[in-house]
């Protein structure tokens, strides 16, 4: 269990634990290893479980009355899910899908309950978790009013690379572009013309999932001027912030 | 100042507070009367002080590098702004200005820091209210991926209504028809299209800020078969979420 604590202590929401804390919670969790496809809880579902995502992809979905699918957000390694429930009369907020092999660690629901009835520490790393939620969520409606659907996949790719690298850079994408197309609330064909515009003003080239460019300054410059957040993006720096939330 | 009390304990935030401690709260506090078009602050300014909104309408917005205008919210009677400054080193993180005449009551944002770091009660209030609010900003991004234009102006119609009310019904805009398409992520011209289609299917009549129905349910079938909240809408009928808050 040891590489299990390391990864939960790193977590900022868990790091206001103390390492007993971690241990007796371990005791209680779950190791469950996702092929792709694996579902693991749908919307409305009964909750008595919450999730940290050791390594892989995992889709937060929903549906709507008439059947469409709603992506609530495709989250990577180190983010918590399923703890919305707690809100919601212990019934899970959406459905959670592994898009990707995953690996995660289930941990008892009651465990937020009681540590946030008695631990004013924890209740505060919380609201620091909430808070960053909420702002993530906040830029992203801000893009879908003001970005051009170019601008939303060069913000999507932005957030997978390492925002201080120079010179040529190379990124895989992380789960199928149709997966991408909907996390981003276009549908196919507008995000194949999108990204064949963006392919245009930036001079970034697509190889299947590959994407590849002599640096980031043109993709960046074609993005941001379009954001609030502006460049370097504050957003990506600010604490507790996962690099791969795409807000 | 009796009646601020009153306002302020009716919230579900501070009614965690003793009738002592909203009382030297008040003591500490500014009652400002603001007319149509005044700045209470700008997004980065320092902030000393959050908000509550005793009544009337507030703007909440930022501006992208390339100057364009983002609308975070428009919020009304009940709601705090400005709180969220202090999880950004004590800098506003959007703007706020009334775009109808409000009176609000300032207060001190170390008011907010103390309590989270001594009233565990307090601090599970101020979790249940992040929590409602990222899952308004998160059933807003579900609207933008899944809904038509005319069926968002929809959903921003029955927010306004008594959603149990039976017969013949009369909503008032609150605000400039401007503003609602930039709240609702629409180019002008794109707003007065969906206003036009939503007039056809759902027969609602619409002159000046006035607009008048026979009875919601047609309203209701067109827009919430795209929304994961169904209808009666889950999201309305949450606790602590406020009507006006046009998710």
């Amino acid at each position: 269990m040891h590489s299990n604590h390391i990864f939960l202590k790193s977590s900022p929401l868990f790091s206001a634990l103390s390492d007993e804390k971690i241990e007796s919670l371990l005791e209680q969790a779950n190791i469950i290893k996702c092929t792709k496809g694996r579902v693991l809880f749908l919307s409305d579902e009964p909750a008595t479980h919450f999730y940290f995502l050791k390594f892989g992809w995992i889709k937060l979905f929903r549906e709507t009355l008439d059947g469409a699918e709603s992506i609530v957000d495709v989250l990577n390694d180190g983010h918590i899910f399923g703890e919305s429930a707690m809100f919601s009369e212990d019934l899970y907020t959406y459905g959670a899908e592994a898009v990707e092999p995953s690996e995660v660690i289930s941990l008892p629901l009651s465990m937020i309950k009681n540590e946030l009835d008695t631990n004013l520490y924890f209740a505060k790393s919380f609201i620091r978790f909430l808070s960053d939620s909420r702002d993530n969520k906040e830029h992203e409606i801000e893009h879908r009013s003001l970005q051009t659907a170019p601008q939303r996949i060069g913000c999507f790719l932005l957030r997978l690379t390492d925002q201080k690298k120079k010179g040529p850079l190379t990124i895989h994408l992380p789960y199928d572009k149709t997966l991408v197309a909907k996390r981003l609330g276009m549908q196919p064909e507008t995000f194949s013309r999108a990204l064949t515009k963006l392919r245009e003003e930036t001079g970034i080239r697509i190889k299947g999932s590959t994407v590849e460019m002599d640096s980031i300054t043109q993709l960046q410059e074609f993005t941001c001027s379009a954001c609030s957040s502006g460049f370097p993006c504050r957003d990506l720096a600010k604490k507790g912030t996962c690099v791969g939330e795409h807000h």
